[in-house]
């Protein structure tokens, strides 16, 4: 290996965004944890149970939000080094980490079957309720490896910050959507838009939209203050409309497409669609909401989405979305800060999707 | 108020380490918390649910662990401003809060019923597993108040390095303790005293000795790396002591005195006096506690307690408190970084404590 030149300074050519180069860099990280000099000192047999516990959970998404800090960091810097690259990379899976964090603890909540295709980490006989403490290790994991990978950068304590930060708002916003709709009670009073506004903001737009590209910003040099305000105002509506659509598609998209049957409904979900079409449904519609939303039964079901279609909501849906469409186009335009191409790169992955 | 001078500048004549000033301090940062710009944006209820949430979880202990910082901070400094009053009581709180986060996701794992004499969080009809999102709240609030505080000090990151730490330190070794001993599995080959040391060191010495005392050092502008690592070594020692006495009063304790009845055997627990009792115990003894650990029925527990009894255990704990003891005596001595005060203020509150 002696002949070879230093391959960290290296521009590297065309920096690919691929999923396989993104999960090599897992690899690397699962390891660090397990190397970490505290887990050294654990027993085999807890070691084994981190290093199974963290593959199980964090790798197996849909790894979006962990590839956009490189790919939205290319929009700032088209010259990388193979140590931004990977300095990026690295960033992206502390946030699928975080997710990993976060969805090991809705599972649990939630009472939910299946995740990413597997059992929910806490249905395992041998884990249960102990996934309230991975849930808690998969976080502090987090902070090992910024340590370890970004302690002596000038950025370490806006790194921290940020995380810190996304992390407060992401638990408030689980907080809200857990006690919105608590487990068998239709309280439809609380089914309102501003409601549903702030559930989406704090439990998913932060960090899913906002936090991978702060990051890219951060490596990308971005400094101001304001030039991450401007990046919050845009990734809130970006991240509203997004959960807006996963609504929408829950209901009314191809399940063929989507790769899953929907359950908002009989789930009792905050969803888009009903704290719309609560406000357009006259009281013998809601009357019918009241006694049939949040129950497994079909008949039940097929009497929600019955309303829907008398009241036209997918109307309301399209309206929603060209109009949402609109405001990010001017948000975009407006700013500054970073090249237009940071968001659009994002929002087209998402307009109009299918699923 | 004007004709006031500014207090926050002047030295304290003799800064007082009592519970009241201190819970006037919990107060304010609850209050700091309730005005958080993101809670601020939840709707009333959600706002009302973290007011309850905290005040039911954070402020009910003995706050042994939050009132150290400032009685360690004052060994270092014994003249201290208002300010730097204030200061110490805050990252006191900080340790408060921790202790909370770990404590609500702790008995809802452990299925306990009772905390600090009320019904665990968890067990409250509107909350369940709800405790899992307000435990992860919880530690959040944390990162929040320290931002507020302490964004600008040179410090900062230092202080956040430290809770993070800790946090995964201590998340180590609650796993740890969970996959040593789950619920209703008696299996002696894993209750080792080298295990047992494991727990302890990670579960609880780094949070409940060396985070108040290190808190104290950052507060006291003490920054060799050395100080920091000496002051782990005696924390860890006196924090399995600690944790050793809390094993040892539970079974041989008088209940009048502790104000609890202990039920470590009953619930199967990897406590000192199991980790010790196995090194000398026969395979007739090692019999009995086989069959009768981990049960609640009397009987059993009287069985266990007569194998103790045969192997005189009691007296292998005083042994292994006179030589801890002497142990950190020279530890304390032998180190220059720190007054060794800091540690026998510590040292003696629980030096043979009969609660």
């Amino acid at each position: 290996m002696s002949e070879q030149p230093p391959t960290k300074q290296r521009k590297v050519e065309d920096a690919k965004v691929s999923k396989e180069a993104f999960l090599a860099v897992f690899e690397n990280l699962a390891k660090d944890v397990l190397d970490d000099e505290f887990v050294k000192r654990q027993p085999e047999y807890a070691q084994k149970w981190i290093s199974f516990m963290q593959s199980y959970n964090v790798p197996k998404g849909k790894l979006n939000r962990g590839m956009a800090v490189l790919d939205g960091l290319l929009t700032i810097k088209p010259d990388l080094t193979e140590a931004e690259v990977e300095e990026a990379n690295i960033l992206g899976w502390c946030i699928e980490w975080l997710q990993a964090f976060f969805l090991v603890a809705d599972d649990l909540m939630d009472d939910s079957v299946t995740r990413r295709g597997q059992p929910c980490w806490y249905k395992r006989k041998e884990v249960g309720t102990v996934a309230c403490n991975d849930s808690i290790f998969l976080e502090a994991s987090i902070y090992r490896i910024l340590k370890k990978h970004f302690r002596t950068k000038p950025y370490y304590v806006q790194l921290l910050d940020l995380f810190l930060e996304t992390t407060f708002q992401t638990s408030t916003g689980q907080l809200l959507d857990l006690i919105t709709a608590p487990p068998g009670v239709v309280d439809l009073s609380k089914y309102e838009m501003k409601t549903y506004n702030t559930i989406v903001e704090f439990k998913t737009a932060y960090y899913s939209f906002y936090l991978p590209l702060a990051c890219g910003m951060v490596l990308g040099g971005v400094d101001k203050e304001e030039a991450f305000e401007s990046c919050k105002e845009i990734c809130v509506e970006m991240g509203t409309y997004f959960q807006a659509q996963d609504d929408y598609l829950d209901c009314f998209g191809d399940p063929e497409v989507i790769g899953k049957i929907g359950t908002d409904i009989e789930d009792n979900k905050c969803g888009w669609l009903i704290c719309k079409g609560l406000e357009k449904m006259n009281e013998a519609q809601k009357k019918t909401i009241q006694e049939n939303y949040g129950k497994k039964d079909p008949s039940c079901v097929a009497k929600i989405k019955a309303v829907y279609r008398e009241i036209d909501v997918e109307k309301d849906f399209k309206e929603y979305e060209n109009e949402s469409y609109k405001r990010l186009q001017e948000l975009i335009e407006r700013q500054t800060f970073v090249p237009a191409g940071l968001y659009m790169k994002l929002l087209k992955k998402i307009y109009k999707r299918q699923k």
